[in-house]
């Protein structure tokens, strides 16, 4: 199979009627061969697209008869004369011309491929991800590739000329308290000690900082051993920067501009900015989510007052025992949605706590409700009125404690909106949320824990409530959210080792634990540390996003399944006992301990 | 410790006399404070370099007074105005000017650090490395990072523009068989497995071939967990590239382009392409080795034959035996070496495996030398003529087996240019090696193991002798060399799945074994794969010699000692039972088992 490569003289993709009567080279997999007429056609593949090559007899008659061999997925070499074609093709770009074959070169033979290489095809995802090399070979799966690629190197150009440098940090680190679950690496050389791999390079940036190297960033693997869902791997990449003397704004000014920049060269799509701004508690009230989807309406109303009174009791026992209700209102697509729509809609509220899903219509201009006999007409007007109910629309309504309301609120929205076909994947909005809460109480631990990281500073004016309650204190953090997705989220770090310990302490660690976990962060805060702060991209989700897919695994070469396993490769593996041996660790399986 | 952030202006680096009469607003860190004549100087540091700040009563009492409070390290934020300085300081780019504080605003305050932070501070590695943060903020330091991120960002620039896609692979891949050691990583979800991390991307990127990718490029963390030279890393950074339809002649035509580009870009420096290049063979036998440092002559020569039917035994029956005389002329530089400098570079010579060291000088057309006496006048003038010998010049002869002889003459000629402050790390020189053997036999294994990968390409011409001669067999394979040092190396892959059994046959594998331990290669080979090849530099190393650094660690943020620790987090280190449980392993170390 070693046979002669010619210079290749175009990509497939790129010839057109320009290139007519020029000899080219061209390389590439046969996509098709049809035999018509005492001629063979054949549609040749490459990065760029599709080209029709034909053979002829008495233009080479050698190579008619390779041709004659070929079948899909060959790799080959044309050398040929461009012509305009007869037929022309208006669903292809090359479709005007096709080339008549002088030479055939065949450089690689190919069985019958397991999976058709098509877009179309419909295959389970196990046998995609068995066969990823050929699964790969999909014009989609190779976009999707080369406009992740296009990402990377528009942010990095970026910050590159905002002043950013670059850094790597180290892969092999220690194992993080405070985090999720780490992978571990056992050493060879320091036998029963292991590192971690990094679930983030949080700690690293933060003394790259006090190294005073001012502006970082990286694009960089990150490692997390959870659980895995639809958007989530074992390992994903993060765009992590981290910037010295600054506040939020800074922050935020540097980054809409590489969001307009990112939208802007990959897409041409114009962002304006500022983009728009949400407290967390804005987010939750009118949206029941910390990353709400805001290319639709359908915003939660607190209702508790005008139902209070009334006589329905779930509602008004509800408002009294210190509950809440709220309601969102489909405005008018009352019509699209039947009584069997609406239990089902019930249903997904209640895998969200809801204990029941309570509902209006407004049908010419007469509410329709199984609850509605329980109102007064001056309650019901009152009501309805706050919500803004006319004609045509459908209300929902959640009574419960203010986590299950939001959350159940939260998702209804966006089920209803994904049952209306309202999620336009062409339509992007982003939203800055802030103030989020600088604390999470752990009911498993009994204690705080830090919601985004032990290193998040404390708005400055909640700094005294962290004595007195600390689950009000408002963190300086931020998230970027793009279509209901956080593609990215940062804070102002702490810079005093004073206030670190306090968090520390807050967190539930006695000195000597915190500086047994973080000593080295303390001491190296002692030294003259810059005020600081930083944000963090999901470099994985923005890709997906930005181009319309689904899942996560279709922007990664070569994806992990849920059970974190490779099928192309069947790692993970075992390993032989020398290994095992020289690392100075052996198996324990749960059924031999 | 929360103090005003003012709006910074410049960085304290970059002002100079136009900026005269300008009110700017800097950050940084103190260098030093001087009190004298009744003001406050002090000389404030950020990445770009000192400026001085001059604290005047009679301009701002406030910022005077807090003036006083500070030391070495402390952050501050300085608003003042540019002033012309009295008395220049010509060593300093921003010695034209001085700043009069009109607000002085303390950031962090710093205790006195335990190393210096300047460049020409002598302190132990150790100390450096615990305190890493304080390290990188040397001025050589910092600049190192910067320059290694601008090399970064010129790589991937050239190589995008080229059509190189970036596509980021797998860290947690499965163990390699025919590699060096692995690092491992047990998987908490498939007990009694593991992970390992890739030692480069070197499958995944020829699978990418296989996918379709054409043209792939990667900067890319890799890991061996082998001992620790001055120049190796546990973790180390790969430029990795892979390109589809391509022989040698290309890939060295891109990388010549992109090496052009580098040093322009980087350095200033203009490359002539095309660049030399140099069989394996003719490295070896002209400078005793495989990355040659051609900055300077003092080639092996060859007197074997000359020297043969002299009465000089020990060379006359190595020669007789099979062995060879080689010899290296240290010309012009005979009077720079004493007897005692020649009996201390016999000792190096003997740590390579000679047996000694016999050499000559000629002075004043006389040859001085102990073994002169061995040889007839007709004798000497035909070795004399065979090394090119002269009044002032220093012969070393070395006799011995053909890899002892050019080891230890390699080596030496490498010493005598260090002593003679030959390597002159201003000059530049690169160098291709090419036709390296495909196999070397393993005598601990009693087999052939690649040279470079079982996945290297024969020489066409050389592919029959696999079965007859394996080991004259050389590879599609090159390495290039910069100053004696290889920075990069690749070659052309087999592409054929036959072509690879055979090889994995060669290296010793049954057909089960090779389909147990590379299955998805050999059936991805089956369904239609390109020629291709590639290459892949070690950044790291790359880095430290266009920084002209004598140590790796000096390129690397935070890098490990030689026993693979982590002196600033002590990394690695012992984690909870619940975690190795979690894990289903646990600790054997060598005393308990």
């Amino acid at each position: 199979m070693t046979s002669k490569l010619l210079k290749r003289t175009h990509m497939c993709g790129t010839l057109h009627s320009q290139n007519i009567n020029e000899e080219i080279v061209v390389n590439g997999w046969v996509q098709k061969r049809r035999d018509l007429g005492g001629l063979i056609f054949v549609d040749l593949r490459d990065r760029t697209g599709l080209l029709q090559i034909v053979f002829d007899k008495d233009i080479s008659l050698d190579a008619f008869n390779k041709a004659e061999t070929i079948g899909s997925e060959y790799v080959i070499c044309v050398k040929g004369k461009v012509y305009k074609r007869q037929s022309m093709n208006p669903n292809l770009p090359t479709g005007e011309i096709e080339i008549f074959a002088e030479e055939l070169h065949i450089l690689n033979t190919a069985d019958t491929p397991p999976i058709y290489i098509k877009d179309d095809d419909v295959v389970s995802e196990n046998l995609r991800l068995k066969y990823r090399y050929l699964d790969l070979r999909k014009p989609s799966m190779q976009n999707n590739l080369i406009f992740r690629s296009k990402i990377a190197n528009i942010v990095r150009n970026f910050l590159t000329e905002d002043g950013f440098i670059e850094v790597e940090t180290p892969m092999l680190i220690n194992t993080t308290p405070e985090g999720a679950r780490d992978y571990l690496v056992p050493s060879r050389v320091n036998p029963g000690k292991f590192y971690a791999l990094p679930q983030s390079p949080q700690l690293f940036k933060q003394l790259l900082m006090v190294s005073g190297m001012e502006r970082y960033f990286q694009i960089v693997k990150c490692f997390r051993d959870e659980d895995l869902r639809a958007d989530r791997q074992p390992e994903f990449t993060q765009i992590d920067c981290e910037m010295s003397f600054v506040d939020m704004e800074d922050i935020i000014e540097v980054n809409q501009r590489l969001l307009q920049k990112v939208f802007k060269d990959a897409l041409n799509i114009d962002i304006q900015l500022p983009i728009q701004r949400m407290s967390y508690k804005e987010a939750m009230e009118r949206y029941g989510s910390d990353k709400p989807d805001i290319r639709f309406g359908f915003e939660l109303v607190d209702v508790s007052k005008p139902v209070k009174t009334s006589g329905f009791k779930v509602f008004s026992s509800t408002v009294e025992n210190g509950g809440f209700v709220k309601a969102i209102n489909i405005e008018g697509y009352g019509d699209k949605f039947s009584r069997k729509d609406i239990t089902s809609l019930e249903e997904v509220a209640k895998t969200y706590g809801a204990k029941g899903l309570a509902w209006m219509k407004i049908v010419e201009e007469e509410v329709v409700s199984p609850i509605a006999k329980f109102f007064t007409e001056e309650e019901l007007s009152h009501l309805l009125k706050k919500v803004n109910g006319k004609s045509g629309d459908l209300i929902l309504f959640v009574a419960d404690k203010f986590d299950i309301v939001h959350d159940a609120l939260g998702h209804l929205r966006l089920e209803v909106a994904k049952r209306l076909n309202l999620l336009n994947p062409d339509e992007f909005k982003l939203l800055w949320v802030t103030e989020f809460p600088l604390l999470e109480h752990d009911p498993e631990e009994n204690r705080y824990v830090a919601k985004h990281h032990p290193f998040t500073s404390p708005m400055d004016e909640d700094i005294e409530l962290l004595d007195t309650a600390p689950e009000k204190v408002r963190a300086k953090a931020y998230d970027i959210v793009l279509n209901g997705h956080e593609i990215g989220g940062g804070s102002i770090r702490i810079y005093s080792s004073q206030l670190q310990e306090k968090m520390f302490k807050v967190l539930g660690f006695t000195e000597k634990e915190a500086w047994e976990k973080f000593g080295y962060l303390l001491e190296a805060f002692k030294y003259g540390t810059p005020p600081h702060g930083g944000i963090a991209y999901g470099l994985d989700r923005l890709v997906m996003i930005l181009t319309k897919e689904a899942n996560i695994r279709q922007v990664i070469a070569f994806p992990k399944t849920q059970n974190a396993t490779c099928l192309l490769t069947n790692a993970p593996s075992f390993v032989d006992e020398k290994q095992l041996k020289e690392l100075s660790i052996q198996i324990q399986t749960q059924k031999e301990s």
